[in-house]
Parts: structure tokens; sequence; C-alpha cells
């Protein structure tokens, strides 16, 4: 439906905004919390979020994931790059090596309301033992994020000790579709996994939180180009959503380039 | 009483409606929680919140109990299935293993009241490490669901640690009556524990109980559909008020057929 | 004073209620909780609330401690009694078998004032390694309480490991003198402790408790009816304003006739 | 300034109405709830807060120190003897032998407003392993106080294991002059400290604490009257503002008599 | 823009006070705290806060750090200095010797508003045992001070026994870059970050934290003048903002003297 004047009328959710035609192209950047800058070597420039918030918006991509101080001081830029905004909610250093992960929530979802955030992300790491502790606050913030019109997305990441004792990676298929599905007993909307490694079994990680939207996550940047483009076509093939990349766009020599790549896959 | 236009004028209580002629059958689907997807892979349909639903209308069940995200996710096909829901308000991963169970209250009390929840539940591992964590969680629930006009039920299953050293194991009468007698100083209205293997031991279990009504949990499924049956059957002759099972309906090859076997039972 | 129809026009403050002529004798029946129902075997009646409230009003008590559930569920009958309602606040199982103990409060004092309490009890473990937290607990309590116009009564019950390193035993004079002036700073009006003995040494305890008033607390059943009868009367004795018991009237064959005998000694 | 009937028309300030003419002297009486009834062994008396609250007013002091308890049973009492009363928010018994020291805020400061209370005290175990939760509490209290118009106490008194592992020892110059400071930069009015020993060392710690006032505790009863007096000399001598003083007072044959030598020592 | 009395009409921001012309001068105080009393031996007048509110005004200093209780002790005398305050909200004594470091927050920000404070200060351990911690407790100084216009400064010291198992010290560079970065991810305006040792590696701690501006933190006093002196000249040279700097300062013979130095080439 559009209006006399010619523009749509129609309003636009913030899954539909974050997720256009089903899809999702998203660009991480919290790695200078959860990796420090030791990621930015490779491109000294993707030090800077100004040159990131570039790249998400040059690129095409329908979400960039930042954390709260970034998203506070470059609040003129990402409004005007018009990329969705999606806020960080937890993150730790990796100069802490502790007994098993747990990333705590730092701001409240009302803080980065006034942001501009279309979604809100929080990492849980199912099988730690500080798992309780995360299942808690990403149930909260669900329901907070909801009430507030906010996307909730979780990087669901089973991991930790109790795994490593029952002889479980993070990449095991059961591994993935039990994290998959506590995002969705948790009501994610959509869930950030790892891939599992082929089509047939990441299948029914999607099927395990259907209705959840389910997108891969990047990881560190593959040898080549190639290696990458092969993973995306595999998993949207296995029905997910798309993609949430981060070093595998902004540690390339030419991240616009490479994003069109994915572009295409994504929204062929 | 009934008004000129033939229908019930009286209002049903919450409990009531789980309990209709002081029975209760509900259906659990909290298990892709606590077990994650592997309990699917008997069933595969079992996976899709949408198939349970309809086995909890079509089965007859008096009670749907699911966690928050599909309840949300889900709330109008619950609505018009006319099952009541059960929200279960904590939850934990088998993936990790603590010293003592403990499963943590994830969402509040008036977070479920807007998707429609005529009950909501919580497991207490009477007995546990972290037994006052829970009997507190618990005890403000009750309050809360009682203020709201909610049932409160709850899941009493003694465990942990202290019992193994005791050479107790969580159907002995005297522990799984201790826990159903938990719920009522508590204030629970439904108490769901395990069956202590006979008649006679059970009933004592509902008289410590009483007046909090007792429901026997359903548990993996057995290896015969007659098995299970037999359990129902001794359940309600000891006073139980009914059960609540998952995947010994679910797992099924006809679910609804095996519904219609207990429904008999139960409501006979 | 008297109005013209008769009646005293006094009112009754909650203290006076529960200690009518300075003297209390307390009916207490939070053994469900405490130690399950094993202490219901010896007189399987005393696993029926309705029961216990009818000694309470047949034994002519000025208390009944019950735990919040029960209080719930026979609100009508315990009001038409007319026995002061007495909250426990805290409770424990003895499933769990911890380091040191420690029973947390499980209901606010808000959450019982609509139940008709004259009066919240909570038990003090002094010296347990969750001291502080019981502490705090009751030291909110007794604010709360006071604000509301409810009786604080603690349970001061000195225990735990630090105590035996010190070759310390709970009935142990100083020990037992030490929980019930604990119970005084932190603002109890009445203080349910442990019989120390004879008559001297408890004079002691209720010469450091003064003003807050001292009741015995009645323990397990003792082996003649003449046993218990004799501790009343040493306490009486020694300046104590009454006992709060439970097993020892309960789970004898004639619990009426033996709450007669217990009146005669307190209220002679 | 006098008005016309002849009565000061000044407003007394809560702290010059316990360091009148710029001192104090202050009697303790929290013993009951840190070392229990032992401390009243010496002189029975002492274990009414009755015969105390008349040594504070006949004795001459400036500053009566109770927990809520007692300051709420005898609110009347304590009004009437017109000695500023001083509510020691925190303690602990010594029947528990924790790790480290550790006594919590026990009532809030809105909690004794109503209780007529001129200031409110508080003991900093700096060094012990609960130090952060101890200047967390202690902040918070000075921030109330002030706002409620209250005079804030700081119990200073640094130990725990770490100073026993760096050989310290709770009246080393150095111990005492540091917590003197933190009571500074946290706030406080007036800081309680132990003796160091020698004139010269214990004005380092006046001046580390300035302007924050400082007064001697007064620890367990010396030996001879003479020891105690002579203390109390040299802190004066070395600037100090008063003491505060418990056992030294009321575990005397004749503790008006030691009060009166005490403060012709101050307020000389 | 002047307004016709001359004067400028131009509203100073916070950032603006605290960094005229981009640079900041600031001086701390909180050492009495974090240190105690022995780091005010080598010039025992640096005992008195008068002393050190004299020196920032006199030394030109665009800050100065303290803990609350003396801002309050001294309000009047830093407002008349015009001096901009900076709050630390959080601080430990070395006195204890824990396990990682933790300084926990011991003031709200709105407890220091009143008190006219320009910016608060807070301390990060990046890396520590308690990291989360402290990050959950910045993030939320952050907010809070931003909502309140208030200027927030992190001192980012990386530390612990992670850190010493990775054979990390704390000046290496990558470790100074990570903690001022995480300074930026949660939105510090400025931090405080210990020297790396020469100015290209300095020079990417600034790019890191980039739009966040880096101080140095000044440290124990240097043996000679001009070992300080040269590393002010390298910081600002590598793109800092300036200093932050206390015993650098007030340990001299000629505090006002050293200060005049330093101004000379952050201002020049």
């Amino acid at each position: 439906m559009k209006g006399w004047f010619g523009r749509s009328l129609r309003y636009k959710t913030p899954l539909e905004k974050i997720m256009p035609s089903g899809r999702a192209m998203i660009l991480a950047y919290d790695q200078g919390f959860e990796h420090g800058p030791r990621d930015f070597k490779e491109n000294p420039r993707s030090a800077d979020p100004l040159e990131i918030i570039r790249i998400a918006k040059e690129g095409g991509f329908t979400g960039l994931v930042v954390h709260r101080g970034i998203a506070e001081k470059y609040k003129q830029e990402i409004l005007k790059s018009e990329v969705p905004l999606i806020l960080k909610l937890n993150g730790k250093s990796e100069l802490y090596t502790g007994d098993d992960p747990y990333a705590p929530q730092l701001y409240a979802v009302e803080d980065v309301i006034s942001l501009g955030a279309t979604a809100v992300g929080y990492t849980v790491y199912t099988g730690s033992k500080y798992e309780n502790e995360m299942n808690q606050e990403f149930a909260r913030i669900v329901v907070e994020a909801h009430r507030a019109g906010l996307v909730a997305i979780g990087w669901m990441y089973p991991r930790g000790k109790s795994l490593r004792k029952k002889m479980l990676n993070d990449e095991d298929p059961t591994v993935v579709a039990y994290g998959a599905r506590i995002g969705l007993e948790l009501g994610a909307d959509i869930v950030k996994v790892k891939y599992t490694g082929n089509v047939e079994s990441f299948r029914w990680v999607v099927k395990c939180a259907h209705p959840t939207k389910v997108v891969m996550s990047g990881g560190p940047r593959t040898k080549t180009e190639e290696q990458f483009l092969a993973q995306v076509k595999e998993v949207m093939k296995a029905g997910a959503a798309g993609i949430a990349v981060g070093r595998n766009v902004w540690q390339r020599e030419d991240p616009l380039e490479f994003s069109k790549k994915i572009r295409e896959i994504i929204f062929k």
C-alpha cells in the first residue's frame, strides 16, 4: 500500500528491518571488547568505528552490532547510515581466563532505547557453570525487548567444562541444536549459532529452533574467501535466515567487495 | 445455574479449568529445555510446538506446560486450542553438570499473565545444595500467582548429593512424601511427583500433601504402553488427582490414541 | 472498662493475645517442613492440619505456628478457631545436609498480614556460618512486624561448626543465654530457646533476654509425660513466659488431655 | 544568643550534642551482641539496659551506643535521660569464627530515625576479606545519615588474615592511621580507633583523619583504674576528641565514680 | 560570542571544563584510600586535603580527584578553588591482599551530584577475576553520569592472575591498548592508563581508544623530575590529551614549581 505521495504507508516491524525479505546480513563489531585490539592489527583502519559504519552502510548490511559506548559516541553517524543498530548487551575481555565462560549483562534494555536500537543481543554459553545466570538475564532481556518493540537476538554458544567432560565440542550438531532450541524456549527472535559443518545437520538445527530464525556466526577469518562463501551457501541451503559476520569482512583487504559476494548469496 | 441463553453463568476457577471434575491430565512440553532436541529424535514432528498444541487439544488434555518463549510465539494458537496454559517458570539444560541440581526462576509471574496463563509451574529439588534458593523462589511464586488468580504447581523432586549420601533415591516413599509435603507447606495447589511404585505408599504421599492435589510425573517413555497405563491406574487408586505426562505421549507412534487410553482411566 | 453491652472495650494488643495474663502456650506445627512426614508416623492423624487446628483450639493454646501454605489453605478454619496465628517465615528441609545451618526467609511480612497473622517467627542459628544472613533477615522482620502491629518471635538456636570446635553444645547455659540476648538486641518480643537443664541457669537466660519474653522449645517427645511436665514446671519457676510445643503434644495418644496438664502448670 | 525567656535560641547540631565543647565521652553497650552475656558476669546488673541508661545519664556521657532492639524497647527511658542515642547499625556474635571479620549492616538508617537517634555507628574491619562489603555499607550509611541530619561514626578496626600475613597488628600506628584515614575518605564525622600506645604516634592518627574527629576505643577493662585514665590523658594530649568506653566503666565496682574521673580528664 | 557585559555567553560543557583547549592536567588525591597515610610521609603537609586543594588551584590543574568524604567536608573550599571536581567512585585499601584486584563502587552517581562534581571516576582491572563486576558497575556509571551531565573517566588498569599466567605485565602495549579500548566500548569520555614506555606504542593505545580521550597515569614519584617530564612529553607527542598525576606532584619539595613545568608541556 502506498500513500498519495508515493511512499509506502506500511510500517516496518523491527524484525523486518533486520530481515528484509526474510533474510539477515549482520555486521558484528564487538570484537574490540571480546578479543581486544589484536583483531584490528590485520587491518588497522578497522580500529576506527567510523570505518565499520561505512562498511555496514556501503556493504548493504541489515544490522550493525556494537557495544553501548560506540553506539553513544557515534549515534548520529549510525542513524544517518540507516543500518539497523543491534546493541550487544553483554561482553567480557579475553584477558581473564575463568573457570567457565560468562559475559554478564552490562546495560539495561532501557539504556539503549534512546540510542535508536532496533535489536538487542546477548550471548548464552549453555553448559557453562554460569548457565543459570545467563538464562535469567537473557529471559529478562527478551521480556523487556519485546515490551519496548525491539528484536531479541541470542548468541547461543554452548561451551564450558561440562561439555569438555562429555567429549562434546561446540560445533557438534547436538550441541548447536540444543543451544538454538534454548533460544526458542527463552523467546529469542533470532539465534546466532556456529556452523555444524554440513547442510543436513544444520537443517536439524533450523528445525529445532523454528519459528525462531537462525543465522550463522562468521567466526575467525577463513584462509580463502571461497571457504567462507561456501559455508554461507550451505547454511542458506539448510534453511537459515542469513549470517552475522565480522572479521571475515573487515579483516579482508576489500571488505566492500567481499560484502557484495556474501550479499549475492543471501539475497539472491 | 444457566443464563437465559442456555450457557452456564458460573465462572470456572483456574483450578477447575485444569482439574475439571477434580481430575487433571496435563501435557508437559518443557523437555526441549531440560533435555534438548534429543527427546525429539524418536518422533521428529515433536520438535514442532504446533504439533504438541494439536495433541493437547485433540487429546483432551486439561493443561499444556511450556516455557515462555513458546507461549509467546504461539499465543494465538494456544488460546484457540482452549487448553489451559501452564507456564513453566524455571529450567536448566542438561549440558551443565553441576554439583547439585538447581533450575532458577527465569520469568516473573507478571511476565506470563498477559500470555493467558492459567497456572505457573516451578521445580523444587528438595535436598539439593540450592534447596534454599528454590524454596524462596517457589514461595514467592505462590504468593504472586495467587494474587494474580493463577494456580501454582510444584514439580517436587527431592534430589542431590545429600540424598545419595543418605542412600535415599528419588522414588523412595519417604522422599516423595517429603517433597509433596513441602509443596503444601509452601502453598502449592498441585504437586507433580514421581511414582513410588505401589498404591499404598503413594496413598501416604497423597495424605501428606492434602489438601494440595497430587499428580504423577510421567517420566521417560515406558517400554510398553501397558506399563504406563498400569501406573496411571495405581496412582488414581491411591487418590491422586491425575498425571502430567510428556514423552510417554508425544514420543509414541500414535499420541492421540494413547492419550485416549489415559483419559479413560483418569476420567472414568 | 466495659461498654454498656457488657463487653470489654479494651483493645487487646497482639502480644496480649499470645500472652494472656503474661503467659504463652504455643502449638508448633512447622515440623512437616523441618523434619518431613516422618514426624507424623507416630500419630498419622497429625499429618492433617485440621486435626492440629482442633488441638490448638480445644487444648486452649495461645498461638499456632504454621507455614504460609497451611495458613492460606486453612485461613477460615484458623480464624474460626480464634487461636492467634503465628506465621513461621523461614524453614529448611532435613534432606539437605549443608556445612552449617541456615533456613532462609521464605515470605515477606506483608505476605502474611492478610492471612490474619498475630505474630511472625524466624529461626536464628547464631554461630552458624550463615549467622550474618539470619541476623539481617530477622532484624528486618522485627522492623516490619512492629510497623505492621505484629509480634516478632525469634527461634534462637545457636548451632554449627564453630560451636562444635569450641566444644560447646546447644544446651549450654552460656550458649542459650547468648542466643536469647541476641534476640533482645535484634528486638524480638519473644524468644524460643532450648532448656538449659536446671532452674538457676535458665533464670540467667531469662535475665539476659529481659525485657524480651522467654519460652522454652518443646523438642522431641520425651519418653514419659512426667519428664516433659517437670521441665515445664522448672522453666516457669525460672521466670519464663511459657512454652512452644509440638511433638510433645500431637505425637501423644491423647493430645488434649496432655495439653490440659501443661495448661495447668503454665496458667496456674 | 538568648531569647526573651532566657533560653538559648541557638539550635544544637547533632555533632554538637555528642561533642559539647568539642569533646566526646561515649558509653558503648553493644557488647551483649559482640561478646554475649559473659561480659555481664563481672557486674550482673550490667545485663539490664536500664542500669546502663542510668550510668549514661548520671555519669554525664555525651552518647549511648546500643543496638536497635534495646533502643526500641527503652525508647522512652533513653529519651528522658537526654543522653544522645547512637544506634550501632552492624554487629556479629563471637560464637561464629569465620575466616575474616565482617559484621553486616542489620538496620537501615531510616529504621532508626523514629527511635530518636542522634548518630549511627558502623564497624569497618579494613584489611578483612570483606573490606569491600563494609566500605560499601558504611559509605552508603554516611550518605543516608547526613541526608537525615545524623552524625556518622566509624568503628575503624583494621583486622584480618591479610594483616597477620604482613606481620601487622591492629594497634600498629600505621594500621590505626590507615583505618582512621579510610574513615575520613568515606565521610565519617567521628572515628573510633584503638590506642597506638603513645602520644606521638596517636597525633599522626589524628592528623591523618583530620577534619574527622578521633575517639579512642575503651577496650577490655584494664587491671587498674590508673592504667585506663593514663591512656585517656595521652589520647587527649594527642589531639583526640575523647573516648568511647563500655566495659572499663560498667564492669567496675562503682561505674559512676569512675565516669567522673574520666569526665574530668576529657572536659577539664 | 560575548554578551553586552563582556562575558562569554557560551556554556562550557563538563568535558570542556576538564579539558580546556582539549588538554587535561588532573591532580589525583585518592592515595589516602588506596595506599594509606604512608604516601603522606614524604611530605607530611600532603595529609591535609586543604594543602592539596591549594596545589590544585595554584598549580593550574584542570581537575581534582578525591573520594566523597573529602569532597563533602571541603565542599566550599573546592567550589571556591574553581578546580573541576572529579569524584572517584570506587576504592580499596592495600591492607587487604585478595586473590585478584577489585575495588567496588562505593557511592552512587546521584550521591555526588549535589557536591558539585564535574566528573566521576572508576577503576576497571580488566583481566581480574572480578572483571565482570567492574564492567557492570562502570557501564552503569557511564549511563548515569551522562544522564546527569557528568564526564565519565575510566581508570583502565588490566591486572590480575590471568595476566601473570599469560606472562603479560600491566605496561605491555597490548595490555594497555586493550584496557583503553574497553573504556571506549563501555562509553568512557576519558581513560587514564599506564604509560607503555615509548611514543609509537602509546600512539596505538590512543588510536584504539579514539574518540575517547587518553591521559597518562602519573604513578609513583620518579627519581628525578626530568624522568617524569620526559614521559609527559612523549605521551603528548603520541596524541594523548594529558595526564592525571598525584605523588609526582605533591610528594615533591615544591609542588607548585613542578606543576608549572608540567603545565608548560601539556598546554604549550
